[in-house]
């Protein structure tokens, strides 16, 4: 098999190894200087190679978002895994049937229904679950309010019932709309409070709460030590992506992951390029719209990564990319041919690997040093 | 197995299989009225057993907008394929690899460049591509402007060469933009025309055009009958989804396509309701988004597909749909339960078919018959 990308058939995914492991010894030396544990998530990555690298780094625990990474990964050796996406009673017997094979599988409720769903659970089977209580700082998804003692502490209890209850977990999903290093650090050390103070409501009652799980990718990034955290979840930073660049927590030059394309026509007044990677390659995230800068369906770079500033990809329709200049730059589209390739940095990077079959991974030089399968499914 | 959708593991994806053959025999009908032939696009479905009952409907013609279309559905039978994005040089030796095993694989082009590299193509290999010319009716993509009739010319006579000239190729892509039926009419009777137009252009000059091909789902369901077109293309119409909805050629109780999912929170105050489909199995489409009437990421339904109006997914996460009442409405939001079941109209057929692994087909009754994969990649 040729190693050039030049000889790929396109779209495809590239992940740039070393820009992988570099954010992995990044996000491993925040998490020392924490003194917590990593718990990254593995949602983004959805591949045993990545996964295996973040395990290198997080020393064993890991995040997950779906059953199916849990069965996946876990079979392959991440024993101590989170499923940090409010359980359903639906969902328990897998969950059971994972924990039976030897993985330490942890959930997490908001709600005393679903707490006495599980103590039933256990009445049934005799198997106990270890939950965490979802926290809510933001008001935007599930969770109970880490100010919420009443409710916090009838789920605690209903879980401790049968010794199910391990711990609290907050995730300032809001972060991910700021940019200001101020509102960032503020956020940051919200996260960090609220968990603490949920955690000491339950220890107040003499409930148990030996974890203390916070994170998000700018939150772990932008926070400081704080008593009490005992770990930190973050999933997207391994790949970076524009919207991170754009809330400040990387440099366009950290992003591991881009799009390989094809030039399939040119405009003859050179405004515009079409590509052959729209959002089905792309995907139809826009996250960077809400952002001082957008970058449409994503930022144009050569071939070897070099970036083209103010060269976006547009629009997007299923299998055409729109390329051209960002409006009131000015900037030139590089004059290309038919049959030419670029590379497209994604918006974000969860959706945009969720598009594809594999990870073409490359290395320094841009070649192609193997290729990593991904997963999908729930 | 049981044909239970309540025991479907969630997210998942629904196929009413009724609906789907209802649109397609809808379809049929108008494309026998239109006295022209039929060349569905697979694209949407991405499926084997969708394919099969489409190129029923067509008698033997169909469109894709993959190479890896071409070969699942090729290999499978579906000989006589039209690949509808502009081809580039790398692709030919796979386009050629096609045509070797008896598929007869139609490119198109949009520019003289690539209509000499078929040229060369055919010099190194002997082998013949028939290829159409792609025009561009609204200026958004690529394509020849239908009155530009010296590139026109310039690439039907490299075409034509080596005989592998076979026609023209229109696509209204700004119909889906439209609303009023009087403007989609005009913008299918545009399509048609301008295709009839280019088509007379070369046959003028003595090339040969014996292919006029247009069509998108608007277009060929509000268009008439017009001398000198030989097929319509479509595609969604066979599942429809909400922007079509949207822009007036179907009903909402067409849409054959649903994502089942699971409630996993449920907020006190009864305003907001959690699922497990975020935007991984809903997709990051918010094609209504600039239509009359917005359904975030999808409109809620019962698990037998009553539709609850007003009832919407506001917001999506990765693996989180937060479902709300539209603002303004007077409408509430259902009494459910941790583990009660929804059913999601998406925005866009193609964008969450694509999130999916494979559609749980299921009957009037609301029973699942059967399990159809969906393959994906290029």
């Amino acid at each position: 098999m040729s190693n050039k990308i030049h000889d790929l058939d396109t779209p495809c995914l590239l992940l740039d190894r070393d820009r992988l492991e570099t954010n992995l010894e990044r996000m491993k030396k925040v998490a020392t200087s924490r003194s917590t544990l990593l718990r990254p998530h593995l949602k983004t990555s959805k591949s045993l190679e990545v996964a295996s690298l973040a395990l290198k780094a997080s020393g064993g625990g890991a995040t997950v978002s779906t059953l199916k990474e849990a069965e996946v990964l876990g079979r392959s050796g991440a024993v101590d895994l989170l499923y940090a996406v409010a359980i359903s009673p639906q969902k328990l017997k897998r969950v059971a049937g994972l924990r039976a094979e030897g993985i330490d599988l942890k959930v997490v409720v908001d709600n005393v229904e679903m707490a006495e769903h599980l103590s039933a659970f256990y009445e049934q089977t005799g198997q106990t679950i270890p939950t965490l209580i979802e926290l809510d700082l933001d008001g935007h998804r599930s969770g109970v309010r880490p100010e919420d003692s009443i409710q916090l502490l009838a789920i605690g209890r209903e879980l401790d019932r049968y010794q199910q209850l391990r711990g609290v977990m907050a995730h300032a999903g809001e972060s991910y709309a700021l940019s200001d290093p101020a509102d960032l650090q503020h956020s940051a050390d919200n996260e960090a409070k609220s968990a603490c103070a949920a955690a000491q409501t339950l220890c107040n009652s003499g409930l148990p709460c030996p974890i203390v799980s916070i994170g998000s990718t700018p939150t772990a990034l932008m926070g400081t030590s704080y008593e009490g955290v005992t770990e930190l979840r973050a999933g997207v930073f391994m790949f970076f992506d524009l919207v991170q660049s754009g809330v400040g927590v990387c440099r366009k030059d950290d992003i591991a992951l881009s799009v390989l394309s094809t030039v399939i026509s040119t405009n003859p007044d050179a405004s515009r390029l079409v590509i052959d990677a729209g959002w089905m390659a792309l995907s139809r995230d826009r996250g960077t719209a809400s952002q001082a800068e957008d970058y449409g369906y994503g930022q144009v770079c050569l071939p070897d990564g070099i970036i083209l500033t103010d060269v976006l990809v547009l629009d997007a329709q299923q299998e055409h990319g729109i390329i051209g200049v960002r409006r009131g730059s000015s900037a030139c589209l590089p004059k290309l041919s038919i049959g030419d390739q670029l590379r497209i940095l994604p918006n974000h990077a969860c959706a945009t690997a969720a598009q594809h079959g594999a990870y073409h991974v490359i290395n320094k030089q841009a070649e192609v040093e193997a290729i990593w399968p991904r997963f999908s499914g729930w």
